[in-house]
């Protein structure tokens, strides 16, 4: 039970699109992620997922329309539907997510990482 | 699927220590309260807690020792865990919860509130 501060945790993330494990509270986890760049088109089928937005402006692009959160803004992408994000600068974001969720969702590919704690 | 501005929401917020509902993902809500004053001793029987203090210091008294959180850092209460949270000065912070959490936990008193959405 320490107290986590999450601009030292950022600091030691180098990668992007490698979310790092930063918690863990009933079956969920608590991640830490850079972005920068455009990732892929994804879904998650069974979980929602949160992105709080700490640095920098995220757009997440929907099938339908388009999303931009600032700094101290978050949105929770319901399971099922299809996102894309994309930072033109770096983004620090905090994700939520149960354990079970794959950072690429229904896509199996070379940016699919399993996260690890940091 | 809104982007949700959290100092918009928090500056709705009038009372203290009655947390608002300002997401949902999964089985869990994610809630923002102010924080003033000492709260009650408490503990949740099945669920962890995410504490995320968005602005001001926040205490959390442990049986055991204290901890300090600052704006940015966080620290999640496992379940089973006696605490009770004081803040000499407005704190506000983002938690993280089970639906079924009650805010103070095995304690009915009247500070006890079901959650509002905002």
């Amino acid at each position: 039970m320490n107290v986590i501060n999450i601009a030292d945790k950022f600091s030691q993330i180098q990668e992007y699109y490698r979310p790092r494990i930063a918690g863990e509270l009933n079956d969920a986890y608590l991640k830490l992620v850079k972005l920068k760049g455009e990732f892929v088109w994804h879904q998650h089928e069974n979980e929602d997922e949160l992105f709080l937005v700490v640095k920098g402006r995220l757009l997440i692009k929907l099938r339908d329309r388009n999303l931009w959160l600032d700094e101290g803004e978050f949105v929770i992408i319901p399971k099922g539907v299809e996102h894309c994000p994309v930072a033109d600068e770096e983004v620090q974001a905090i994700l939520l997510e149960p354990k079970s969720t794959l950072n690429t969702g229904n896509v199996l590919n070379e940016r699919t990482v399993a996260a690890q704690w940091i």
